[in-house]
């Protein structure tokens, strides 16, 4: 792994040029035109993108509940208890993030509030071939569950031998409610807008390729989207007293998984970077996915070596990496440290893959440096708040003025006369 | 007004059709280049621009804070009142808005929690002309300051004749830390990417016309925005016991903001819907904003009658609009049956502007049936969430085989194998 040794600004100004990201306008024209072409033409034209993209002919888009029934049945013992374990923690976690709505009374006169009510119906897009995640299914169907959604539909790109047994086990322990086989940016849009088949949703989440990206960016008005997630990154943050074996064997988690993820280590021991990258390269060639890790790790990845313990989280910040390991000595006294980071892991056994499935907290994360705006998914992205407001006569008339003042400030004639209708009686 | 007296099913239909929405492929290659143009040539870019657009030659995007001071001192003493009254009711209201992390220890050897950050920087985009209102200035700082945001920056169009001084007031008052005169698809690309003069930031909030609108979908990503602000509208239910004179008053002060500005009300009483209907006439002919109001209730707004109450919270739980009156006796009794609205006015003296300017709750909210998955602008916009995860080497000892077998099941042996890792010395 290239090994940086700067200055605190050079450093940084490194870190910048990692991240940048760009729009890329020919996609956006193709993707304009499939999600035009669905929303116009309906199943009809997912039909047509089936063939062409997927090599599969389909008359009916919704997978037999009978199918993803025996799905679960048949999988193998050891995996229905991992997935088992994975929903009671997921549960578990994201039942604390639950939240509640407000009433303030505290002015006699005045009721006004907020409640918090779930969506509708929400959409998962799950990808398809090697890129079909169980795990991310319950990661985006349990806390939508959690927040009481009615109605969980998910989309997965047909498959010439059928839906991935793992992923339709998955979708029925998480209590997904119907399994459509439409990928790609015409699966996006198909839940945007709805077709014969098709249920319109008010929120897609879920990752996907650049098409599946683009086209969540394009819909995003129409519905609601999470963030829009980019190549996964892992951050670490050690000194002597980490052991460079786990190092090494954490960041290649990350880097297996596209050539364009991103492994980052920032310590204050120039001994400890050598020998983790030392030992990634001897990892690597051992890994069966070596030809994804290996570009990822050349290209994308690297160490800084940083004087002071502040510098070190002054670089992760600037970094905001989606999973963040702090290998410290009492490595839970540096949360206060850390201002942007998706998922945090602290100390020796809090290995990153322990929350890609069973941890508890969700792996659905900000990437690409997002994390200094974006939150993990939560139960919070599938509910909504709606403001209240009761005045009594009396109160409405102490601030009439003050509305009509502003009223008439900002040229709204109709505004002020709106109150002051209300005291001509 | 239109008035329909339809079946549900059918009057659910006519809700829909007037609710549609299309992206305008024309507009987003334009904001597409200006994007580009600022991104790769910042402040010359935005100079240009501001001689083109807006027919102003500017150095300094930057306003002299000596100016803001000033604007603040010089405006009119109603004023004032009316915006410190503003502050005072957005700031309690919004105060019940902050949110807290969390720690679970139930489980002995797990430390698991969500810490929550307010963002660094925010960005406030201001419209120019008539449509900048101190009012949204309040609404969108206010609520980044109590969540603790460091830096808020706005940006607004340069006029010939300076920025208004209500606007610059407002921001004074309101705690913004610095204003450039920047405008459209160009004032949110300083933002999301930075220039020479003006910050880039985490996030961009604030209406605008569609190029504005369209600028922001295309960087959201890169930095996070806002809902994407459609038209204004009201929905108000009512029956007999409500006063038309207040109801078409009401009506017309959503309509006077845009002529694409839709005013609905749904109500069981067709004498009323009559009533009503004149009144709307009447009152209309006497505004000053006529031209725009006319064509927004010609055009885009209606009456429904129908039968039940029931049957009136389902037509406007389809429309979701963005202000809900609700003039019904013991309107708080209804607001259980209120699934989908930004705001909701309850009783006859919440008469919608209260919320636009001083009753506290905000006033940006999903708009075009938005509220369906989308929320007001709260403090909870302004603060993102970290989740984290310790676990003891036990801990992770009983749940080892689990994250193995799914890592496998997924093809991520690098995954599988950094758990394993841990037990091996």
């Amino acid at each position: 792994m290239k090994i940086y040794k700067e200055s605190l600004d050079a450093m940084l100004g490194i870190v910048r040029q990692y991240t940048q990201q760009t729009t890329d306008m020919e996609i956006e024209r193709r993707v304009y035109d499939i999600i035009e072409h669905v929303r116009t033409n309906g199943d009809a034209a997912l039909r047509e993108y089936s063939e062409q993209f997927d090599g599969v002919k389909l008359d009916d888009f919704k997978v037999d509940q009978s199918i993803i029934d025996e799905a679960w049945d048949n999988l193998p013992e050891d995996l229905k208890h991992a997935l088992l374990v994975a929903k009671k923690n997921i549960t578990e976690f994201h039942s604390r993030e639950i939240e509640q709505g407000f009433v303030d009374m505290d002015t006699p006169g005045i009721t006004r509030g907020q409640k918090v009510t779930p969506l509708a119906r929400v959409g998962l897009y799950v990808p398809g071939g090697t890129a079909a995640y169980p795990s991310t299914i319950m990661m985006t169907a349990l806390p939508a569950k959690i927040a009481g959604v009615k109605e969980i539909v998910m989309v997965t790109p047909p498959q010439k031998d059928g839906i991935n047994p793992a992923v339709l086990g998955a979708a029925k322990l998480a209590g997904v409610d119907a399994v459509y086989q439409v990928g790609g940016a015409q699966g996006v849009a198909a839940l945007a807008y709805g077709t014969e088949q098709i249920p319109k949703v008010d929120k897609i989440v879920g990752p996907g390729n650049i098409y599946v990206a683009t086209a969540k960016r394009q819909v995003f008005g129409q519905v609601d989207i999470d963030m829009i997630a980019g190549p996964s990154e892992i951050g670490i943050i050690a000194d002597d007293s980490a052991n460079p074996v786990h190092l090494a064997a954490d960041l290649l988690s990350q880097a297996e998984h596209d050539p364009r993820a991103r492994a980052i280590m920032v310590t204050n021991s120039e001994k400890l970077a050598q020998l983790v990258s030392d030992e990634v390269e001897r990892q690597l060639s051992q890994l069966p996915r070596e030809s994804i890790a290996r570009p990822a790790i050349e290209n994308n990845s690297y160490i800084a070596v940083m004087d002071s313990v502040e510098d070190m989280f002054t670089v992760m910040n600037e970094v905001a990496p989606e999973h963040l390991e702090i290998q410290l000595p009492d490595p839970m006294e540096y949360m206060s440290m850390v201002e942007n980071a998706g998922s945090v892991f602290l100390g020796r056994y809090a290995s990153e893959p322990l929350g890609d499935y069973v941890g508890g907290t969700n792996h659905v994360l900000p990437t690409s440096g997002t994390a200094k705006f974006s939150s993990p998914l939560g139960v919070y992205d599938f509910v909504k708040r709606i403001s209240f407001t009761q005045f009594s006569r009396e109160r409405l008339q102490e601030v009439a003025k003050d509305i009509t003042t502003l009223a008439r400030t900002e040229g709204l004639e109709a505004h002020a006369r709106a109150i002051e209708v209300r005291f001509e009686d």
